[in-house]
């Protein structure tokens, strides 16, 4: 039965209207490859998304499919380009991007992410095994390519990274106003999830070995350092990583301050010398930087096209 | 007993590494607010994030917290001001902006927003009861008050509206390379999750009566557009919130594309005129895009700042 | 490149362990059903759960397979059935159940479970629109069909229907021990989050219109109880839904207290007539009970292998 | 203002209808022990809920509250006890119901649960850091207590402890209906998320040693079994947990099929010999079987509570 019929949507005449940014794609590719040319196999597993930019206008004002690379096709390459070995998420990423900007020539550009999950040896009698896997699921690996006129742009980084300091933490000399009633503390936990994306100024690299001194040095630094602020710890987290690392451009970073409260223990006739605490879930702070080199540009418009949208 | 020490964070000395962009704050802030001046009891909840822009350089190069208006002293602000009455989530973070880069000098900006759950009266006996509620989870109102060297930025908006048109869809006329098997169809299930975001003009309106009436013709325009496309039918989502509020500067739309697809219901001997579909997680298609007036500007950067970080 | 070997798993010789309790099955078949006979489409749209229970031991003490009905079968009929119409959950997996417990000899029972996501008409020009849907995730309506050696067993529910008093409870006279510190009231907010499951005495039933009106029930009594206690709410939302409904045999409820704390404004010099709240997640009460007729068994094993294992 | 004054609820004068099992108590009590005795700090993190069960028919019927323990003193005791160390879930579980079983008299039994995160140590250097710590999130350990009139029931368990097999699991022989359209394999991916519970049959025992132990056999047994099922890999890691540890009475098992497709790369001109996979998230399998000792009673009711409801 045909039912109610649609409007068509009639192109806007007067042009009063236009098309803004807008990328496209596929989401969710979640693609698991495994190296078997050996007994002792390999595993590489990939969300993968990708998004296009170029010139889609009559697709948006009059469904003019000509130029719209159907989401499918883009889920298709990178099942297709996996066959070939992922090596790393940035070169895989890379290897998609330079395919779309050639395969269509009105394609000019986008945006290919992916997270990568990390598997560990299972170790049976304390041998590492070959063909069985555990997932560790303590952060996430990310990276994101972002192509536009000025060629590629890479960064790579991590997310939900859980750590927490049991002492060398405090809070106060902050500013007080009428609706302040935090107490100043000189021993509190302090504990976060590190979110940290750094750009690269290259595109050859040893991307996994980057990323693991990257992700040691982030921690080895949160560790390290005596805090008087979450900000001061995620800024010297930032400033070790790119006096290590010459090839990172600047590095931004997101930490929420997961409030832990020394539990009152008074009404039970208890003292509580930082030893007892109610991990609260909300509201939580939220500390968010970048760090860059001195004289560096701020190159705002592009980190935000890297980390979101278009 | 004293712990392994931990290393202070030496300011840096020869400032190679300098702080970037920042914002700091709390979030999910979770304020329920009755108004009981009356037997009919009025209810909002909305969940508030607060995110400080200025001076707060020392705080992260040296530990210096004299800047540093505590997040906890930023939670009590909501609570507080929540005391004398929401109105709207508009009209509620235009407050809070204020307050804040009012009673702080080095407060230059910030960005604060809200998410509001939407309740409902529950009926008895076909009556809406005065003091009961059930919540509709629909779909989630959101505002963001960016505010920066150039003033106040308010951007309204919704997100997670699932919505569905059974017919009234096709797909056809995208171009084919090597890795397109897509098949094209005149009929499809088309269905996404809407997440808008629009920017007003203005800080004083019936911030209320225009989401109504926004919300409103985003459903009435996803259900009538007869769609040759996902980012046609967007578009034209666009085009008429534009067209008929002046107020509105520009719309940003984020849909992803939930696949439908065909069971193939041979192996059992039936057919399947469109009739039994299996709904997929993942991938999905996303596709997103502003939609502005003829010589708007893209006003890129301010976009990111309103959605994200900074 | 042939692998580390693993190691055959030997049939367990001296029988000292035996496979208890067991169930297998596919789970979150997505299916959307179009009823398209007319221009006036309607959608049926469930996620189903298929688990079969029987003589599957020697699949597990040694794998042999030859009585194990792959769980992509499962998923197969399920979307193959979909295609003669679903009417109601209810309907649906009686079906289902009479299927495998007739297709396969071994099949003695099973356990098979649907969610219902809900979609209502989107209006354009405040009339019904044809085939254009807005999903209402207000709570899920829920069912499950247990199939043991008694014959069929029937369960309709819904769950995550959350709901809210601003006034209308109270909670005092409760015991007080050295680890008591909350303080009495007499007016609190009430809100929680309804998960109820109801067994039916029959197999032939207008299920969608009972589920109407015992949703119904609940909010309206809910609603209408002048509350002492949320166990006193709960208790009275089972027995007027058993009051009413003479094919429900029993009901059990499962409902969060879910804290709304009277925010503390004295700091800030302003009083709290009960009109800010701060909304806690965790921790949060949790009150569960069954309400029966009287004389009723409690059946409780098989309450607990339809909603859960076995 | 008085609000629509709320109905009574007024006790079920004919006792048509009664109240059957029950259980109330705080969830998501999250608390952080921190053990800092000596500069080399220990950290303890549970997620803990506090059930009780016993005679609280009033406060269901009449709103009569001499009886219900307030869910708020439950929390406080959780904190007030953690004061004394936690030592292990199991442990911490039996000094709370042992506590509520005692001090209120019509308190007869109850529900403890824990859920455990873990923390393992940042490495300085290749040094262990005496108080900083990042979180491994690969699964979560569990215990529950359940007491009833019989005495205490103890139950420890893991969740969401992913693994994956690249080769060494086959299924095949499987029968075929008319539903049936899966291919045999001797060769294919086999992924899971582990959910285990085993009862333990003493209240002292190193919990910690015993889990870990457990833990490490589940997790062998995974990788070293030749699977010809899914269903015979978990009655295997059953049967290795009970051979090894006398004091586990028996063992429940919820094992999904985490499907992982071979991509069809054909189209594209590639074959795919088992190296490229799509991970799909449902549908999937579910297996979940307990494995108990010959002659063991399945205690079927007394395994639900312990998992579940009441």
């Amino acid at each position: 039965m045909p039912a109610q019929p649609d409007v068509s949507a009639s192109a806007d005449a007067n042009k009063q209207f236009v098309l803004g940014k807008n990328q496209y794609g596929k989401a969710g590719n979640h693609v698991v490859r495994i190296t078997r040319d050996t007994a002792r196999h390999e595993i590489e597993d990939l969300t993968v998304i990708s998004q296009l930019h170029g010139d889609f206008e009559t697709c948006h004002t009059e469904g003019d499919n000509s130029h719209c690379v159907a989401t499918d096709t883009q889920k298709n390459t990178v099942f297709s380009f996996a066959r070939d070995g992922i090596g790393s998420p940035e070169a895989f990423l890379l290897r998609l991007g330079d395919h779309f900007t050639h395969d269509f020539e009105w394609v000019t550009g986008g945006r290919w992410g992916a997270e990568q999950s990390t598997w560990e040896r299972i170790k049976v009698g304390g041998k590492e095994h070959d063909h069985a896997f555990v997932q560790n699921k303590s952060d996430v690996r990310t990276a994101v390519l972002l192509i536009d006129e000025s060629g590629p742009h890479l960064a790579a980084g991590l997310k939900n990274l859980t750590v927490l300091k049991s002492t060398g933490s405090e809070f106060h000399g902050f500013p007080r106003d009428e609706y302040t009633t935090l107490v100043e503390t000189t021993d509190r936990i302090l504990s976060t999830d590190v979110a940290a994306y750094w750009r690269y100024n290259t595109t050859t690299l040893d991307f996994n070995a980057a990323y693991a001194d990257i992700r040691r040095i982030l921690l080895e630094t949160f560790a390290s350092v005596h805090s008087l602020a979450l900000q001061q710890t995620l800024y010297q987290m930032g400033t070790e990583v790119l006096s290590a690392h010459s090839e990172v451009i600047d590095i931004r970073l997101s930490m929420p301050n997961k409030h832990h409260f020394v539990a009152d223990l008074n009404p039970f006739g208890q003292d509580n010398p930082n030893v007892v605490f109610w991990a609260a879930d909300r509201p939580f702070g939220l500390i968010e930087a970048t760090v860059k080199r001195a004289g560096g540009d701020d190159d705002f418009a592009r980190w935000q096209s890297i980390l979101n949208f278009c």
